[in-house]
């Protein structure tokens, strides 16, 4: 599962169609955010509206996570937030839509 | 079940208190906040080292609410972030420790 990272410029509709995808293919989403502001972008980005709009109900579980920032010679660490999202429903196992003959 | 109001300057360790008893008491709890920084407060709160440490274990959904600020006749609606706090575990129903003789 790639985690996706998301910023104070990320786009909500893009982040909601990435956390959509990402349930659909592995059955859960990761977000990994550093700051209040991506942290605020993130959770609209979970927010029921948005990614309800592509019919998954979605819970996320937030925990604390050691992030490395910058190229390997300024590397430093932060503190970050990462979003755990999963559907309330086994979207993977939905059924098939009958066949009407 | 009563909403808890979070903002930038709430106690991250009383909050986290107020959702463990929130949750053992109703099998649930609700926060509400407005802006950014405070929706940032909020996650910190619900981050699971924090509820955790009261050995309760959560998930929330996060949503859009509307919310009414100010004195009766100076109002405005802003819009909020309400999160729904719940145990991935039934709190409620655990089994009353064993009394030793």
């Amino acid at each position: 599962m790639d985690i996706l990272r998301v910023s104070t410029t990320t786009d909500l509709a893009a982040t909601a169609g990435a956390i959509a995808h990402g349930i659909t293919v592995d059955g859960a989403a990761e977000i990994q955010v550093i700051g209040p502001r991506a942290v605020n972008q993130a959770v609209k980005a979970i927010a029921r509206g948005y990614v309800a709009a592509s019919g998954i109900d979605v819970y996320c579980i937030p925990s604390f996570a050691t992030v490395h920032v910058g190229a390997e010679d300024t590397e430093e660490e932060r503190t970050g937030i990462r979003f755990q999202i999963c559907p309330r429903h086994d979207v993977r196992r939905q059924a098939e839509p009958p066949v009407l003959n």
